[in-house]
């Protein structure tokens, strides 16, 4: 399958954002179906990806990334969109990053040739799901992380018996106590890079060390974790054995969530060993970058002198809903709850309000308290006038727990007119 | 379309849950793959639903509606499975609960005939989408909540022109001060209800009165805010003047989620007017009930003298994940976050632990304290022997932020073997 075949997908009114009584149709056609949001021709709630803020991300990133000497594998789970994915190879991305076998087997699915599984594999079903892609197709190179010498033996118990035809790639995943995954010390790399060297080399190889910084503990309180981190890998990579890695064409360093890729970047580009060094970024967010949680990192980023990230992402992701109800004087209600918008990284920002029949007002003093599975519930200040039956746009915080709530989202241009339809594959 | 057309759904290995390299097939034929949870047939992360337990509770909660003469509309938006619809319709269930537009046409495309929309239909898009279903047949029964003369207003701008071949039949929810969407007092409603009889009868009729308790503010100390409400709806449907409702053939008293469904019905069930009360429950979440928050009401209930209701209700729903990481001595992470399993109702709960190769082993102290994305956190207690690649099986908090993470649910019998799988179209 390609994009193409996602273009050929036949869409109807049972898929949350269509219009009612819509005729099956191809996604292909939806750009000519004349619909704008402003109009509502679309049921609200709607979640539409602005196609002026997803180019602009684009290029911004792409010239960041191109300026400094790194590749990038964007998180695909953010937006488990092959259409997004496609874009962001026809970009330059070195690779798609997956969280779990299934979403390996999607991007699979969509010709993704280079792919890291950038957490453990572990168990029968997931490690014979990604051995049956690896001997399907000579090309597919297939990286993940390893974090213990027990997940390496389980790979290799269920493998046993099973010929690969080329070996899994594996990245040493290191962590910090009281963090996430990850072995904790230099000790722990080691030992465990020496497992992986005793190992069927016809089935397992070492291919460099990886991290994910935005989960480190102390991150509320200052970035000093983050460099720390990337520190200890500094450490790491310069004290393995070079035995390890002789014979590699490269030895891949990554790190890099959307909100501390600079600092992992800036320290991970100083490492210089016997063979390349490929620094790789796994970044997902900066793609639709939001106007919460990432919005902040980016302020962040912008006013610490220290830090190296000084560009602007925009926000590509809104939700629509209507003013449903305002029963009492500074409560109103929004058709739009945990079904629709992220909540596990703050609530969504209005910030227009466009009135039927006569266009864009004030969207004046407003803040989304609490959700419910479809409601969302908001406190108005002194003066603010929203009526039933006004259309709110908010900006929302957390891509990835947005677009796993829709499985087709508008593309929109600056007008609001449906341009093109992305689908997302949760 | 009807339920056959969702078994005849082409499935494939981009499907969560769906082992990587399955060939195509019609999802009726998923009883005969052979696939057994335990046997890792499957990858990991996995909801599955338990078909004792579904029964269990189908036959449970039908007998207390019998033998208290209640009508049950269950709320639809919970499991989104046009299959289990189907079930509860066959189980006697009055009709289906929707809380969008869009759900209405999901249960539309699959044939329900009579459904409550438990929300405000407001906004061009939702309501021509209404519109279009009810003149397309002559016997689609449709009901929505309204709260408010500018909803009113708002749907009869949007239908302005429109002849509908029957009108919408409406309920007029009550809230209460600090609560979500409905009128706040006996006085509201009577202009409402002044409202609904002022306006076009070939477009919208007056059908009864409806509330959700399951929000009303004070619920964390006590249930006398589920009582005092009900007890404001009793007031205020013997003070409507009979006008609004002389010539019905019932009047609908409306209310009950999966908590406090009891207090509800025991309170609706006095009244009497001149023509047949029709007390309807709206309980989406008896049908899978949980591990977490519903189970805490269920036992609330049993040990309250004065709640009537006294049955059991099993869990259906459990999720299934990998041990992928031991990183320190008392932590360890599973292979599923929050793109699989509910987080904001309560954690889930892992209760079995399964060790390839082993079986069943006790699955030791141990507490899921925090999701990322793809993981959850897990504290284990002196003496838990959890390893990696051992397979842990939780029960989770909250149906509707279940089932919206699975497009696919394999049900499973008591030795987990797939023999079937529910759909759901959120």
């Amino acid at each position: 399958m390609n994009i193409d075949s996602i273009k050929a997908t036949v869409i109807d009114d049972r898929t949350k954002g269509i219009p009612g009584g819509t005729e099956p149709f191809a996604l292909s056609e939806i750009g000519r179906k004349g619909w704008n949001v402003l109009r509502e021709d679309l049921p609200l709630p709607l979640m539409v990806l602005k196609r002026s803020s997803l180019d602009h991300n684009a290029s911004v990133f792409g010239a960041y990334l191109a300026s400094h000497h790194l590749s990038l594998a964007p998180h695909g789970k953010t937006t488990m969109a092959p259409q997004i994915f496609a874009e962001q190879l026809a970009n330059g991305a070195w690779g798609i990053t997956a969280a779990t076998a299934n979403q390996v087997q999607v991007m699979r699915a969509y010709g993704v040739s280079r792919i890291i599984l950038a957490n453990q594999l572990v168990g029968k079903g997931n490690v014979l799901a990604i051995a049956q892609e690896i001997n399907a197709d000579p090309d597919f190179d297939f990286l993940c992380f390893i974090d213990s010498a027990a997940q390496l033996d389980n790979m290799a118990r269920q493998l046993d018996g099973v010929t690969l035809g080329h070996p899994i790639r594996l990245l040493i995943e290191v962590g910090v106590v009281g963090g996430r995954t990850g072995v904790r010390s230099v000790a722990e790399a080691l030992t465990l890079s020496n497992a992986i060297a005793a190992a069927d080399s016809s089935k397992f190889r070492f291919a460099g060390i990886a991290t994910f910084e935005g989960v480190a503990p102390g991150l509320d309180r200052s970035v000093e974790p983050v460099a720390d981190l990337a520190n200890t890998l500094l450490e790491i990579a310069r004290s393995l054995p070079k035995a390890h890695y002789a014979g590699l064409d490269e030895f891949i360093l990554s790190g890099g969530g959307s909100s501390y890729f600079d600092i992992i970047a800036d320290r991970f580009s100083t490492l210089a060993l016997d063979i390349p060094v490929r620094v790789l970024l796994r970044s997902g967010c900066y793609v639709t970058n939001d106007s919460g949680s990432y919005k902040n990192a980016q302020d962040a980023a912008k006013a610490d002198p220290h830090r190296s990230w000084k560009s602007e992402l925009k926000p590509a992701l809104e939700a629509w809903a209507y003013v449903q109800s305002r029963p009492e004087e500074n409560l109103a209600f929004l058709t739009m709850g945990k079904r629709d918008i992220p909540f596990d990284s703050g609530l969504p920002k209005p910030f227009k309000l466009y009135r039927p029949g006569v266009g864009f007002l004030d969207v004046g003093q407003c803040e989304v308290f609490a959700t419910n599975d479809q409601h969302a519930y908001v406190r108005l200040g002194p003066g603010t006038d929203w009526r039933v039956g006004d259309l709110v746009a908010s900006g929302i915080s957390h891509p990835c727990t947005a677009f796993d709530k829709w499985r087709l989202i508008p593309v929109v241009d600056d007008e609001y007119n449906v341009i093109d339809g992305v689908m997302t594959f949760f």
